[in-house]
C-alpha cells in the first residue's frame, strides 16, 4: 500500500531555503518514513528568482504569494524560512488554515509574537516545529540521552560559546541579519539561540535568571545596493548605514536544576568559523563538543578505573547512534546538512503517527523569552527571569 | 535550451551502490552540470532486492542482466559497483558497447586484467574513470593544488597509514572481502590502494619501487549463511573457513621524484574506524590529513616569520576551495558522501566537454601495479617494480 | 668577581614552598643570573617537620618564627608561601624591615589588606613581586608580546575558563582552601585569579566592572582530623563541617581597551584537572593557550594568505622564545615547575639591576580588587567597580 | 643514619651532559634514594670549557682525562655522554675498572663493539645501564605496564616515527652527529634507536626480521670552522664537506609476538620538532603516544561499553602513575628533563640495591643489532635478522 503523501510549501530559499530542500530531497533515502513527502510548492517573492531556486532545488511548483499558497487544499506542511520578522505571522497563518508548521528560528523576534504563535499552536493541535537543527546531530542527541539517563547524574555546569568570524571585515555590508528590524538581534539571536536550545535540550532544564552583556563593535558598514539579504556576494554601494544588533552578547544564567552556565556569541572571533563549542559537568562526568568536529563527542566518566579516566573521543557515527542507522559505516562521516535530514525524519515520524514534533513552539516560545530576558539584563543591568 | 541527458546504468547495490546512486541525486543541486544526469537503471543479480533499492535509491528502472543493460541504446554511462572480481569483465564490455565507464576501484584483481581494461579504454577513446573518490575531498584536492604550485618545493617523504577495526573481532564472518577469488586482496587493496592512488596524485609521481610484508593474523572465520556479502547484518552459520586475503600489508617505497615513503593498511587497529592518515614533508613544508576529520587540512611552511611557525588547522571548506563553492559556509561541514558527489561533478564535466575524467583507467593500473608489486615483494623478499 | 649573594628566606613549604624552592635551585642552572641566589633558611611552624623540608628542599637552616627571621641581617629576600590570610600581614612586616619581598598570590584576603600592603611597599621602594607565575609560561609571555607589538590589532574579547576537579569528591575533606577565614575564597581567588592576571598582563588593559555569581555546590564536607592542610593525605575524622568558599565562581567583564570578557572558575569539572584554557580575540587575529598544553600556543592572523588561514600550533620552546634560551632543544618541553624557574629569573635579574619586579604589589592589588568587585556584585546582584 | 655516597663522574658536558647533571642535581629531591648520589667531577677535553660547565651544572671538580678519572678511588659511578664512538672504548675501561656504568645511547657504533662492552659488563657484573631514557616518561612506563598485565591482549602491531626538522636548512653544518666515523649513523642510530627500543620495552618481544631504505637527501654542508660539535651556535667556514650519515630511514620488522610494524625517521620533517609518535594494536585494544605531548597518553579499550568506545585521552601525571609520586599535582606537567631524573632514580634504586638496572647493556646490544640489521638490509636489499 502506497504511503500517504505529505505535500510541503517552503517560504524563502535563501541559505536555509536551500539547507531544507536538500533535507526533503534526501529524507526519505536515509530513513524510512510512515508517510512519503512531496516537495510541492517553493515561495518567494521575486517571480523569477524563486521559478530558478525551485527547479535547482527539486521542487514541482514556484509561487510568489504565501498568502495564497497556505490556503490551498493540497498543501499539508508550511516550512518557513523567511527572514526573521515574518515568522510569526506566517507560522499563525498557516496554523488557522491548518496546515503542519515547520518554522525556522527564531519563533518571531518579540516574546509576546512567539506567545502568540505558540497559542495558535495549541489551539490548533496540529504539528507545530522550530527548526533547532542541532539538536539532531547524533552527537548532541546522544549527550542528551546519556545525560536523561543519568549517566552524568546531576549536573552543575553548561559552557558555551558560539563564534564565527564572518562579520570582522568592517567591509562586510549591512546584510538583513546586522538590521534590528528584521533580524530582531544580532549574533545574540543568530547563535546564543543555538546554545540555549542545547542547553535546555541536553540538560532538560530551563532558564531561571540571566544577566548579559552585549556590545556592537562595528557601528557603521556600507549599505547594500542589492536587498538581497544573502550571505554571500556582499556588493557595497558606498554609503553607510547603522549596525542596529549586537556583535558580541555574553550572559551568566542559572537554571531550574541548580546548573550554572556562562554564554557567549560573538561574530567577531577570527578564525572561528562555526565553533559552537559546549560543555557540560555533571557530578559524575562531562560532555564536550565542538560543531566544527561534529561528528566526535568527548565524554569523560569518573566511573572508569583508576588510570584510565580521560576523556573519551568518540566517533559519533556508529549505526547504533541515534539517527545513524541508514548512513554510511563508522566514521565516514555525516555533514552539516544531515542535521535537517534528521530533523525532516522526525517531523514525519511526527505527522505520520500523529504525535507532537520536538522542539515545538514551547520550545521557541522558552527560547525566545530567554533571549529577551538577556536583552532585558543589558538595559537594566539586573538580573532577569525569563517570562513568556 | 535544455541540457544533454546522460542516463546512467549502476551495477551493483550495496555499500558503494548506495554512495554512487546518492552522488547522482544530488550532483545536479549543487554543481552547474553541461549535462543533465538522468538515473535510469540500477542492475543487481536478485530481482527483488534489487527492485526495493532501485526505488529506495532513485531509479527508474531496475534489471537483473549486466550484459543486456550496457547494450541497451538509451544507456551512455555505466558505472560498475560489484564485487572486484567482476569489474575487469564488466568495464571492457561496457567500453566494447560504447559506453562510458566509471569503475569502483580496483580496477581489475591482477594487474593483466588492469593492462586488458586499460587497453580496451584506450581504443575506444571514451570516458574511462577509476573511483578514487578521496581525491575528490576538498582537503586533499587542495594539497595536491599546493603541491603542483611548488609551495612545498620537491617533496622528500609520504607516510600514509590507513587503519580500521571492522574485523576486529573474530565473529566477523567470511564476507567477500575477506575472500581472495573475490575481492583480489584484503586490508592491501581496499585500503593501501586508497593510499597509493593519494601519493600519486598528491605528489604527482610514480612508485619505481616497493617492498612489503603481509600478514593474515586470524586465519579462520565463520561461514555467512547469506551470501550477500554485505558489511553488516554478519549471520553466522557455525562453520569455519579459511581467511584467504591479508589483514595487513605495510611496505616500503620510492618514487620517481626522489621521495622515500612508508604505508600501512590493517583492519587490526582497535579505535581506528576510518583512520586514513598520511602526510608529506617537502622542502619548504609539510601537509598532514586524517579522513576522519576530512574536512580539515594541516599545513606548515617555512616560509612563516620566526615565532610563527606551526601546522596551520584549516577548515577546508571555504567556498573558493575545490568543490566547495556550491555547498555550506565555511565549517559547515561535508560528508563522506560528499567525495562521490564532487566524483560525479568531475565525471559529467568530462562527458560534457568530451574530456578525459582524472583518475582514469591508466590510474587504476598504475596502482594496480604497485599492489601486485607489494604482493610480489611479500612472496619474493625482495624489492620489486611496477610492473604493467 | 664572584657575583654578590642574595640570601633567601622562605616561609611555608608546602606545594608552593616546594615549588619555589625547587625553582631557587634551579634558577642559576638555567639562567645567567647577575646576582647569586643562596637558600638560607627555610620557616615552617613545626619543628620536626621544617627540618626535614629544609633538608629534602635543599635549604642551609631552617627556624620557626617568621617574625625573627624577617630581622637577620643576613636576609635579604623574603618569600611568602603561607597560607593567604597571613601574606598581607608578613609581606609588610618583611618590607618593613628592609627585605625584598616575593608574595604568593593572593596579595591579601581583602582589599583593604591589599592596599595596606601595596602601600608599604610604594614607600620602602623594595623589591615587590606577586607570584603569577604563569604569566612567565614563555607561551603567555609571547602572547603578551604579539598583542604589545599590536600583531593582534585591537582587542574584542577576552574568554577565560580555569576549570579543575580536585574536589569533585564530597569525600574531600575541608582543607584549609576551602576555609574562608584562610583562603579568603574558593575557585575564586584561587583560579580566576590566575585568569584575571593573565587577561590584565596578556591585553595590557584594565578590568572596569563585572557582574558575577558564585555557588557553592558541595556544602558540608568531612572535618581534617591533621591541620596540616596539604593537598594531599586527605584523612576524615568522621564529623562534618561547613564549606565556606564558592565552587564555582563565572563573571563578566569590561576592560579599558574596550574588551568584553567571560571568566569562569570551578573545581567540579570533572576530567578537567588543570584547564586553565584562555583565548583572545582581535581585529587582526586570535590567541588561544591551555595551560594542560602548557609547551604549545595556538595563533590565528588574518593577514595569512586565503586558503592558509587556520590557527597555528605553534611549540613554544624555540630558544629565541621567552625565558627559553638556556633550556633544551626545541619540543624538548619544560613543565609547571619552570614557570617559577623562569619567575625566580626575573625576580633576581630585578634585584640585581635595582629595577621593579613585575608583577609587582600593584598587580596584586588590582588582581584583588578585581575578585572583590566580582564577590561584592554576587551579592548585590549588579555590576559593580573594582575599587582600591 | 647518613646514606652511602655514590660518587658520579660526568664524561662529557654537551646536550646530554647538560640533561644528566640536571638530574644528578633534581633526583634526590623528588625521590627517596637508598643512597646519596654526590656530583664528584665532570671530565671534557678543553679544560677552560669544562671548567667553566662543572660550575655550572653543579660538579664538584673538572677533570680533562677520562683516562685518570675512571681509576680513582673516589669514584663509584662513570656516566658517559661524550660523541657516539668513545662509548664502547670508555664502557669497558670504566667497568674493567671496576666503576658502574651508564652509558648514553648508543651502546657502540658497531655490533661488534656493543658485543664487547656487553661481555665485559657481564664479567664484571657491576650495574650497566644504557641511557634510553624515554622508558622513563611516565606515559610509556604507563603503556609498557599495561601491555605486561594483558591489558591490551596479544600485539598485533607497532607502528612509529620520529621526525625532527633541525637539519631541514642546507645551511645546517657538519657537526658530529652528521659524520659516520663519529657518530656512526644518521637519524638512523639518533632517532629509530629510541623507537626501537621503546618497541621492545612496551610490548616485551624481540625483532626477528627487519628490512629497510635509508637516504642522504642533503648530500653535502658546509664544514664547521668550530669542532665542539654542539647542537646550537652553527657557523659555517664557507668549505662543504660530505654528508655520511642518513637523512632519513624507514623500515619493516617482524617480532618474536608475531608483531609487524613500521619505523621511519628523518630529520627533515617540516614542523616536526620532536615527533616522537609511535602506537601499537592489540586485540582488546590500542595506545598511542606523542613526546611533543609526552604528559599524556591516549588508550583505546574494545571492553568499554558500546556508545563509550573511543581513546581516551590521559593525563599521565596522576601521582599513583610511574615516577609520579613526588612531582606536582595532576596535569601541572613534567618536562622532557624530567626523563632523565627519573632514569636516575631508578640507577640509584639499582646500585642502592645491589640490583640490575634497566636498560643494561643487553638492551643496547640487542638495540644496536637491529640498527645494524636495517643497515645490512639497505646494502643487501634483503631482508635481515639482527645478529649479535
Amino acid at each position: 500500500m502506497a504511503k500517504k503523501q505529505i505535500n510541503v510549501a517552503l517560504i524563502g530559499f535563501q541559505f536555509m531555503g536551500k539547507a531544507h530542500s536538500n533535507a526533503y530531497r534526501q529524507v526519505g533515502h536515509f530513513f524510512d518514513l510512515p508517510v512519503e513527502p512531496v516537495m510541492k510548492v517553493l515561495v518567494g517573492r521575486s517571480e523569477h528568482k524563486v521559478k530558478a531556486a525551485a527547479e535547482n532545488l527539486g521542487w514541482q511548483e514556484h509561487a510568489t504569494s504565501w498568502e495564497e499558497v497556505i490556503q490551498r487544499n493540497d498543501i499539508d506542511l508550511v516550512d518557513i524560512g523567511t527572514p526573521n520578522d515574518s515568522h510569526a505571522l506566517i507560522s499563525q497563518a498557516a496554523l488557522k488554515a491548518g496546515k503542519h508548521v515547520l518554522c525556522e528560528k527564531p519563533l518571531a523576534i518579540s516574546v509576546a509574537d512567539a506567545k502568540a504563535s505558540y497559542d495558535v499552536a495549541k489551539q490548533t493541535g496540529l504539528v507545530n516545529g522550530i527548526c533547532h537543527n542541532y539538536r539532531k546531530a547524533p552527537a548532541i542527541a546522544l549527550a542528551a540521552q546519556m545525560v536523561r539517563d543519568g549517566k552524568l547524574g546531576a549536573i552543575r555546569h553548561f559552557r558555551g560559546t558560539y563564534l564565527q568570524d564572518w562579520i570582522l571585515d568592517p567591509s562586510v555590508p549591512l546584510v538583513w541579519r546586522l538590521d534590528k528590524t528584521i533580524a530582531g538581534s544580532g549574533s545574540h539571536g543568530d547563535l546564543n539561540a543555538h546554545l540555549i536550545d542545547t542547553a535546555r535540550f541536553v540538560m532538560g532544564a530551563e532558564f531561571t535568571e540571566v544577566i548579559g552583556l552585549a556590545e556592537t563593535v562595528i557601528k557603521k558598514r556600507p549599505l547594500l545596493a542589492d536587498t538581497d539579504g544573502g550571505l554571500s556576494g556582499f556588493k557595497s554601494s558606498g554609503e553607510m548605514g547603522d549596525v542596529t544588533v549586537d556583535d558580541v552578547t555574553s550572559f551568566l544564567a542559572r537554571f531550574n536544576n541548580g546548573a550554572t552556565a556562562t554564554f557567549e556569541a560573538t561574530r567577531l572571533a577570527p578564525g572561528r568559523k562555526n565553533y559552537n563549542r559546549w560543555e557540560i559537568n555533571g557530578e559524575k562526568g562531562s560532555i564536550a563538543f565542538n560543531l566544527e568536529r561534529m561528528n566526535e563527542i568527548e565524554i569523560y566518566l569518573t566511573d572508569d578505573p583508576q588510570g584510565l579516566q580521560g576523556f573519551h573521543t568518540i566517533q559519533a557515527t556508529e549505526n547504533f547512534m541515534p539517527y545513524m542507522e541508514g548512513y554510511w559505516p563508522v566514521a565516514h562521516i555525516i555533514g552539516y546538512e544531515h542535521t535537517f535530514i534528521n530533523m525532516m525524519s522526525d517531523l514525519f515520524q511526527a505527522i505520520g503517527k500523529g504525535e507532537q514534533f520536538s522542539p515545538d513552539f514551547e520550545d521557541g516560545l522558552k527560547n525566545q523569552a530567554v533571549l529577551e530576558a538577556v536583552d532585558k539584563s543589558v538595559q537594566s543591568r539586573q538580573w532577569e527571569r525569563p517570562l513568556f
